[in-house]
């Protein structure tokens, strides 16, 4: 598999680069596998549909799934539909995503990606249909992990690109009734496998505490992952090989995680983040000394703001420090974390602390989960300049004796 | 076909709206059906590739057709390369598109959409790669039509969207050997045929004198065609549709062309549009009556210039009165006629004088023969626009009895 290519490739280039205790950790894993899929309007008249199977969906009967869409403005009023309302049918959820500087506009929708099957299909549909969680108007499917369980039925479900959920709206408002037909051969590997990969900068003074950059390092098969998170997974190396090629090493250890399976985590609670769960599994005895730890996974853009555990007053010396360094390059304090990742969330569940280096997210969901999640996208001056900000935050934390466990901590 | 249903369609609403003399000339054609299509690197690693056949093309072997790829800057250095060196290769055209607002960046790069294959396959090629004619980054491919005269051999050929050009390009400067393989199963319909929606408003005064204005209704199969050329065809409807509902009627008549089959007409000198050809055959007498012609064929954005006939001075009562009622919608004086346009083009050809409306071009080679070329790319305002500088023309030229003849015409 390409993740495990990825892997060995990343622990060949971590080890080459002077990082100590290069190392991966397996954890085993149903992976699930596209195919093939396509689909069409059938009814008015018949016109190409540009959807994707969502990760986890089913497969398609061979001869492809034939039914009416019935269409939802969102997950609430899909739920609001009585049971056996939906026999037959194939629901479709098209709420727009918001574009936002922070990225806020995207879990309100992405929660109809991981919950709108099972519902519908709790009501009798036979399939599922989701506007892509998109801020852009390209004719290109985002996917993304759908969930069946609490005993939902799985049910074939797809994300249809921006253009082809407007065509279906529009269809519906000429009075129309709208047929299509979707065709997947989507497949689950029971015996597979993921990883995490491991690299450190041993501690001068205090090799036991750590402080934790972390990154995903599977991506989405549409597009290369260039964005999502081969952006992260660079940006916390390079930062940490700066820390590397300094003249003295830092006090506490910096340990890079690249994490496995991320991508099949889902954007509702509870977080099942096979690879952050993996890492505490394998590291609880060490999680109580984990000084911080923080994760880069929203792509390349500029940050623009800095999120510090509660317990860090804004007039500490720690807080004036790491500030004075990052406000000449734009970062910004922010008045509270948000959102502290999902691979490093079952660490921090766990009591880790957590900051927060906030990116600009404003075109990051026009290509995030597609095709288009290639290298072009990324601009190398915004990139440099989250390199400087991740390196200045763990060059501080891992140089101070701060004890960030002193005030409660947000949850993740 | 769609075409057909489109010309069907097209007919019944261009009566129901009023208009005169409606009736489909039909011509024969050799039609293109682009079956399935994909392709993927599979040397020094395997991805997948964004592409699609280019119309006329003829489909791969069965089992795809796997060469290594030899990459030339434009047109011109692939055809520097010595007869039988690219024996056994795929040659790839790899120009980049320059973003203009009169699309003048578009020619010289769709120069290698049409004969690059041909050229290839002169010097042994087995099948030819095409960075997309594409002013944006998005990974989807545009499409267009390649030629294959003078004894040229078809081979496969194929557009790569913008991001996969690039990929090539840069495995290519890390040294390494790039081997794809492609797949198509295009074919030829020989005995299909083709049509030109006509309809008209006819003259009070000078029936027998024609002002033409000429869209085209056919449409690349990725796409819905909304921007190419659906937006030129309401332009135009939508322009006569004002001067049919206006208390007087027009001095000379006003026909509406919708042309079929522009698509497989050649960026590339002698132009074969078979739709244009048709009309000049049909109504070869009355051209010398055409009063003056003009074509919609760049999108829905904003007009923002006029080119008259060169026997227009511009100190006329006729250009000061056009100038004058255009200016206030941000028309301006355009010194020359650089582009009639494809159908009305063998119409010039024979001497009927031509204006153009020029459109603002700057993102209409974003989404330009591609899967994007969806109705939520038209912006309302700027097609109202088009649609009374059109009113404009179309009725000041109905009614004047300027001869546009009386200095030579511009060619197309």
């Amino acid at each position: 598999m390409n993740e495990q290519l990825a892997a060995a490739w990343a622990a060949e280039k971590l080890k080459s680069l002077g990082f100590e205790n290069v190392h991966i950790e397996t954890f085993p894993l149903v992976a699930w596998v596209r195919g093939t899929d396509h689909g069409e309007i059938v009814s008015p008249n018949t016109q190409p549909l540009a959807i994707t199977a969502l990760g986890q969906s089913p497969p398609t009967p061979a001869e492809g799934l034939e039914a009416e869409v019935v269409v939802f403005p969102s997950l609430d009023e899909l739920k609001e539909a009585p049971p056996g309302s939906l026999t037959g049918k194939i629901a479709m959820v098209d709420r727009r995503q918001v574009r936002t500087q922070d990225g806020s506009g995207y879990p309100q929708v992405a929660v109809g990606r991981a919950l709108g099957a099972g519902e519908a299909a709790a009501r009798g549909a036979v399939g599922y249909l989701f506007r892509s969680a998109s801020t852009d108007n390209r004719r290109l499917p985002h996917t993304g992990t759908v969930r069946f369980t609490d005993g939902r039925v799985p049910v074939p479900a797809f994300a249809l690109s921006v253009p082809d959920a407007d065509q279906i709206d529009r269809l519906i408002a000429l009075g129309q009734k709208v047929r299509v037909r979707v065709f997947s051969t989507a497949a689950y590997v029971r015996d597979a496998h993921s990883q995490n990969v491991i690299a450190e900068i041993r501690g001068k003074v205090r090799p036991q505490q750590v402080v934790l950059l972390g990154a995903h390092l599977d991506s989405w098969d549409l597009g290369t992952g260039a964005i999502d998170d081969a952006a992260g997974t660079a940006i916390i190396t390079a930062a940490a090989k700066l820390i590397r090629d300094l003249p003295h090493g830092p006090q506490s250890t910096v340990r890079i995680v690249l994490f496995g399976s991320e991508e099949i985590a889902q954007p509702v609670a509870p977080v099942q983040a096979a690879g952050g769960h993996s890492y505490v599994n394998n590291h609880k005895a060490e999680l109580p000394l984990h000084v911080l730890a923080g994760e880069s996974d929203l792509g390349a853009d500029r940050i623009y703001a800095l999120a510090l555990p509660k317990s860090v007053a804004p007039e500490s010396e720690f807080a004036k420090t790491v500030y004075r360094l990052l406000t000449p390059i734009g970062v910004l304090p922010a008045s509270e974390l948000t959102e502290a990742g999902t691979d490093i969330g079952p660490s921090v569940d766990a009591g880790v602390p957590a900051f927060q280096l906030s990116q600009d997210a404003s075109r990051y969901f026009d290509m995030h989960h597609t095709a288009d999640d290639t290298l072009d996208k990324i601009d190398r001056q915004q990139m440099d300049q989250n390199v400087a900000a991740w390196a200045v935050v763990a060059w501080l934390a891992a140089n101070t004796s701060v004890d960030f466990r002193t005030a409660p901590q947000p949850t993740h």
